[in-house]
């Protein structure tokens, strides 16, 4: 016997006839004699629903009502599911935030979970009932309800998962897995039997949308195994804990080499994200305080810098006696945040004492990951060696300890994973 | 400074454009020093969506997981309107049915409520705040989530009002008060100014649906004032209290003569109601015992009877010796429970040892309605001699303190109306 969370997204929550394919798929798990909680999601394009009448309400609407309104749409496919699962003979019922209680603080709309009461969950247990939780959504001191942001049933259920102490959080989505890379963009990505932690977080934020960041740090914090399913095969196929999702763990458990799992290699994944911009500001004195000065008005506004890059100095010409010097400074922003980041460098021009500033959108960011590169040097050589073999102009460059990445033209994204796919050897053998 | 409720129903929460204006109609009366506490029905079809989907789920749901569904759609609007109000600078909060808490008991979907907890309402009314509360809602013992039956936003209010002794609860509908009859029939109607809960619940009760009969109950019990009123007057007419509505009291006010208002008249209304259908039973044995089986099976069925008749013995020729005597019973069953009423009484055939059993559904209850017939005789007449002087045959008679109804061919309902509108003096004088 296993304890479970099982947590299905908004794509299998649409509508009654995939919330019974849902529910047949936990009596499954159930009826092999698994303990069950299961975390679900809004139907799809409900919460989107729910947050356009807030919007239309009041632009600058209530965060604290703004969550009354949407924590409603998990609300009702709790409810659901609970009678779909009764419907097939397995005793079932809805356990809401506040009756848990999943106790959150007080940042409404963006709340972050603080402790999970098990009492109610051990009650269902001992019961034989699946217990059906609601993800997004928790209860703030003074019994409001919070909701955890978008995509925050996720990290519910790694958080539910972590309280119940379960042996698995299996989190049913739209892919079947992760990938060595876009199976899009390279056709022969292979998928990952496991995954660590970590690798993961980099594969996530640099653009490989399978969880929610956020869900995988809880996980790697509270050591929870987190396997990643499709919930589009069929209700025959086999159980999930024999289906070929990913699993994702610490890094003791991914290095293990286990029956038909391959080796594992030097890198991972390989990444790759558009939606950033290059700003780069030029002449910039090259004096203690100004990068300071840079990236405190971008930080005040909220403003996430990513890569940055530090050209050496060299001596301004046009004022030799003083000798001082000047230097270029590059860094790339969300795309989204462009406008916002330009116009809060430009009310602190004076300050920072920039001459130009000259922006990019037409940039991609790619990153091989892999924990494997700690202990190995000549991973980001090969990549240097690679791209540059192609052609392929890098314009940045930043590493930490499992990653390397480099910003080239958005016209070369695909070209830049392909070749990279190859040169690390991921690719898949040909069938 | 009065201390008053406002209930607004489906259509006038149907869409952020009418939740504004229900919003501009609530700021008038907070603004004016009032103390406001606002009770909300979900948007226009969003109930019968949500039952939609349990029913598809599994026909046989569980009660408490539909609570947990259908007490979504005023968990949303409480919300939104909550935001609205923010939105132009009215101070808001929504109160959920758990968060009050609105205790019920544990008859889930047709609950009753037993208290309301007022400490979060008063410190609302304090803080200058107006509370917003979901209709149709409240918590269970075990901290389950209960609904009160289709319709039960009214009794949210009145019981509302009646915790915080409320000066008034004004119900906001569809109408803009309740009429001497239908007017679609009879375009003399005239709107009253006042009636008595005990006029309104048979008036009600047989037709004339403004408010549901159960929170026309509870406000008598409570003496609740309860003001119905049309939420489709503009945002700038006169303000609520001197709006031209109904204002449905106890009998010692609704006989005051006030400024304005007309004397009262003998009767208050006359209703119609062609949902019911007529069953006979004839040559049912004239023993002691045999009305009793002919109503258990009924009531076991939970099938509700409303008019019967039992015309006088008459001696059964067949079998003079023994002289046994029969009798014809007819009763009235709603129109919808007519088939399950035949099967029960089929089944009881033997015990109840009928004749045949003859039903029909075309026909109509009419009735007169108004607390005046109390202290006057010859309301009754008055009917039977109008109807008669028409060629109107009346099938089935029964009265009570303060009507009388008659049962009649369906088609002659509008006739039928018109006639005793005129013979009681309803009609409006003429523009």
């Amino acid at each position: 016997m296993a304890r479970i969370v099982m947590k299905f997204g908004g794509t299998s929550m649409a509508g009654i006839e995939r919330i019974r394919s849902v529910a047949a798929r936990v009596k499954r798990e159930a009826a092999a004699g698994n303990q069950v909680a299961v975390v679900v999601s809004a139907m799809a394009g409900e919460t989107d629903r729910l947050v356009g009448f807030c919007r239309e309400a009041s632009p600058l609407y209530d965060p604290r009502e703004y969550d009354v309104v949407v924590s409603a749409g998990e609300q009702i496919t709790s409810g659901l599911l609970a009678i779909a699962l009764q419907a097939i003979d397995v005793p079932a019922r809805s356990l809401l935030g506040w009756q848990l209680p999943i106790r959150t603080d007080t940042a409404f709309a963006k709340a972050r979970i603080d402790t999970i009461d098990t009492d109610a969950l051990e009650e269902s247990f001992a019961a034989g009932a699946v217990a059906v939780i609601p993800g997004f959504q928790g209860v703030a001191p003074g019994q409001r309800i919070t909701t955890l942001g978008r995509g925050g049933s996720d990290t519910s259920a790694v958080a539910v998962a972590a309280a119940i102490r379960a042996d698995r959080c299996d989190i049913y989505t739209d892919v079947d897995g992760v990938y060595t890379t876009d199976p899009r963009i390279v056709p022969r990505a292979r998928k990952l039997a496991k995954v660590t932690y970590e690798e993961m977080l980099e594969l996530a934020s640099v653009g490989a949308k399978v969880l929610q960041t956020r869900s995988v740090g809880l996980a790697m914090k509270e050591k929870v195994r987190v396997q990643v399913l499709s919930s589009f095969t069929d209700a025959d196929a086999p159980m999930a804990d024999t289906l070929p999702g990913t699993m994702i763990v610490g890094e003791e458990e991914a290095a293990f080499k286990e029956n038909g799992d391959v080796e594992r290699q030097l890198i991972t994944g390989i990444a790759h994200d558009k939606n950033e911009a290059k700003i780069t500001l030029t002449r910039v004195p090259d004096q203690p305080g100004t990068v300071a000065s840079i990236f405190e008005p971008l930080a005040a506004a909220n403003i996430n810098v990513d890569m940055i890059i530090q050209n050496i100095a060299h001596q301004s010409a046009s004022n030799g006696a003083s000798s001082t010097s000047a230097t270029d400074v590059t860094f790339t922003v969300p795309a989204a945040d462009l406008a916002r980041s330009i116009e809060a460098l430009n009310q602190s021009r004076e300050a920072i004492g920039f001459g130009e500033l000259i922006h990019d959108t037409r940039v991609a960011k790619i990153s091989v990951v892999g924990v494997g590169m700690r202990s190995h040097a000549g991973v980001a050589s090969t990549m240097f060696t690679t791209l540059g073999a192609r052609g392929i102009n890098i314009q940045a460059i930043s590493t930490s300890e499992i990653k390397v990445s480099v910003l080239i033209h958005e016209d070369e994204t695909e070209l830049a994973v392909r070749v990279l796919h190859t040169a690390y050897g991921l690719d898949a053998e040909a069938a």
